[in-house]
């Protein structure tokens, strides 16, 4: 192979990408064969290289002779070097063509497990480490990609700072059921985050707005069609914010990362066969915002009777979230089935100051936020009530005891954000190495 | 508290960073005491808002008398919510002061533990959820922000897709004695990953450039100023790339985080002290390049002995940095002390193509990198002489099956270079919460 490299050629290395750029010159090209065909005394290889996909040709008597035979070799997924000029072809996938003058075969592979046909998806999750190189997959990364910068982008231009909340934690909040526990070397038992959110007030006190991006966990025996292992999550925390604020930055942040998408992203909607339409129309805003109660109404309008006081469940989500063309957003849940640190609405004690967004077409809640409480005699009460242990929460409990102030934030799960946008049918597709319930490889 | 939220004025909301584009309005802050101070009828209270520091002025008789009077219930670390004119004053920290007109306290702060006084390290790391607010801290916070936008926009803009690569994983590389172990409810043990490398390889070869961005984990029983149990990585891996391009991928990369923390956290770098003298130099380059035998002449030279095939210590490398003015590239180590996956050297086989970069400054090692084995029988070899399971490894070995090409890439620790561009003594200031072989709280 190293050998391959040195005869690499002295013409202008690009990719497939790029190639628009190059008409009528003589490029360098790297990557995999994703489709032989020939034709009489045409040879025609669909490179890929990453980039995108792109038809090379073949000519007999315009390639030396050897780099004719090669073609001979060739299986799908063998990787080469090709020279060739750059021809502007409608018909081309892509657009563009590369008249080979060079084919340099790097490894010739094994026979693909992968064939064009339908395969299983358990199949497919074995073989996740060749499967990302379907143009289908790439495309998914990509859209990926762009929400991560989207929400990064978003936060940093509005003033909050990136603040990494640990993964490993002393604490259980909200019970050790569906924790991953560790060792930590002689200190005793360790825990997976399942939120940063805790760590993440703290800073807020610090530096006033703040935000933390990173995987979270849930050993939780779940097996749906929205639920990983470990998961990646976007969460913000700002002093100083009432649920309104948390409501308006939350509807912020999904219009900008479905606009970012639709702006960066088309060309990868387009592979996935995702109709922009929906995208457009939730983009364009504004979010409807309807209390529980009200929910409440429209599940039982539909047949769906939720007694008062219960959390919905991914079934009352789905229904809910089908009745909107864009991201609905409820609020007021019942305290009695959400979190300690939740502030009670000053209108109705029974009631949290909460929001939680549901994405439409059916793909459920894509967020969670609320304001925190922040009495210390309340958050005293919470934890008594709630029998958390009090004392590996001293430091959250401090934040109220020195300039304690009104502060709220939300999370966002990038896996039911992407898989929404993409228009999948499963989050597992939406990470590129899924941490399922029966799955821990490759 | 809900109270105060009410009586907020409608003036323009505002933070002390940006009050001077409010010069002669009147706006209202919201923050926390950072000290306080009385002489004859005025009141001096520097506030602080985690966008800087800002003094507000009270003068009997231009606020009403019920504010003049909170002043004296006020504390340190007490929050409040400040209305006032602003004027530019050269002599005020900042710039600008605030002459106020109305003061509403939000939570008066029990006693602040952290006084301006000496604290030891074990108790400033006790409090770190509160240590988090000195000006120090938030520094050394924004500059590990800037560090992080700027490692995602060198890929972003070069290409490179983000890849999350999982955190739990099946195998355990290199032995599991330096990894944390969790059971994944009933299909065995998983370990927490100390790199994402094995998986980028793979994304690679489909996307062909890639980068992760994430917590590592090492339990590791060291106790020095450059070990956390838990720290964040930056890895970047490309077909078709030898240690040629990986080397100057890595310097590039190190060049651009230098120049961005000087463009943009030079207050910060101010308010820690730094002299940024020695980054401007190490960030115009080139970076020195020298082969480990020319690492071991060297630290000869200075009276230390390392036989050849032994591996740096953080001795050996703070002798080396100490001996450039920027970051040197240390290439070719010998493979016996290295990781099973490098590529050999074709000239001299009992060489790695791998580098290590140690920052100046006696800061050690920032990156490590190499060009991987491409040779599926090679790489078959390796996995034996290292004693490792293949059958874990089948995934892996599956990228040498199908369409191998040279490929290659490093690794950056972001704790490390967050505390060279900082001047921090240990990288336990480097991280928001760090963990160490002793702490796990907060």
């Amino acid at each position: 192979m190293t050998e391959n490299r040195k005869q690499k050629t002295e013409n202008h290395l690009t990719t497939i990408a790029a190639l628009g750029s190059h008409v009528g010159q003589v490029v360098t090209l790297q990557g995999w064969v994703y489709h032989l065909r020939s034709s009489g005394k045409v040879r025609f290889i669909v490179v890929r290289d990453g980039t995108g996909l792109a038809q090379a040709v073949l000519v007999k008597g315009r390639v030396p002779e050897e780099d004719f035979e090669n073609f001979g070799r060739l299986t799908l997924e063998s990787s080469l070097i090709l020279d060739g000029q750059v021809r502007a072809d409608a018909r081309a996938p892509g657009g563009y063509e590369l008249e080979v003058t060079r084919l340099q075969p790097v490894h010739i592979a094994q026979e693909y497990p992968i064939a064009p046909k339908e395969h299983g998806v358990g199949f497919l999750l074995d073989h996740r480490h060749l499967w990302l190189r379907s143009p289908r997959q790439q495309a998914i990364l990509r859209v990926r990609d762009e929400v991560s910068r989207a929400c990064r982008d978003y936060f940093h231009d509005r003033g909050f700072v990136l603040i990494d909340t640990p993964i490993l934690t002393p604490t259980a909040c909200e019970g050790t059921t569906n924790l991953f526990e560790t060792n930590y070397l002689d200190r005793g038992k360790a825990y997976l985050s399942q939120s940063g959110q805790l760590y993440l007030e703290a800073a807020a006190m610090a530096l006033g707005k703040v935000y933390c991006f990173g995987p979270t966990f849930r050993a939780e025996k779940s097996k749906t069609r929205r639920h990983l292992m470990e998961f990646w999550m976007v969460e913000a925390e700002a002093a100083f914010y009432a649920l309104g604020e948390v409501m308006v930055l939350a509807e912020g942040l999904v219009r900008f990362i479905i606009q970012r998408v639709l702006e960066h992203r088309g060309a990868d909607l387009e592979t996935l066969e995702r109709d922009p339409g929906p995208l457009k129309t939730a983009g364009a805003g504004p979010f409807p915002r309807i209390s529980y109660s009200e929910a409440l109404q429209r599940l039982q309008s539909q047949g769906l009777e939720v007694p008062w006081g219960e959390d919905f469940g991914g079934d009352e989500e789905t229904v809910l979230s089908r009745m909107f063309d864009r991201p609905v957003l409820v609020h007021r849940y019942p305290r009695s089935c959400k979190a300690f640190y939740m502030e009670a609405d000053p209108e109705d004690p029974r009631l949290a100051l909460c929001v939680d967004m549901l994405a439409p077409e059916g793909y459920g809640e894509i967020v969670g936020g609320s304001q925190r409480v922040a009495d210390l005699d309340v958050l005293l009460n919470r934890v008594a009530e709630h029998h958390l242990p009090p004392e590996p929460l001293e430091w959250y409990l401090d934040l109220r005891r020195y300039g304690s102030v009104p502060h709220g934030g939300f999370g966002l799960g990038i896996e039911r954000v992407v898989a929404w946008l993409c228009g999948l049918h499963h989050v597992r597709e939406a990470i590129p190495f899924p941490r399922l319930l029966d799955r821990l490889y490759p």
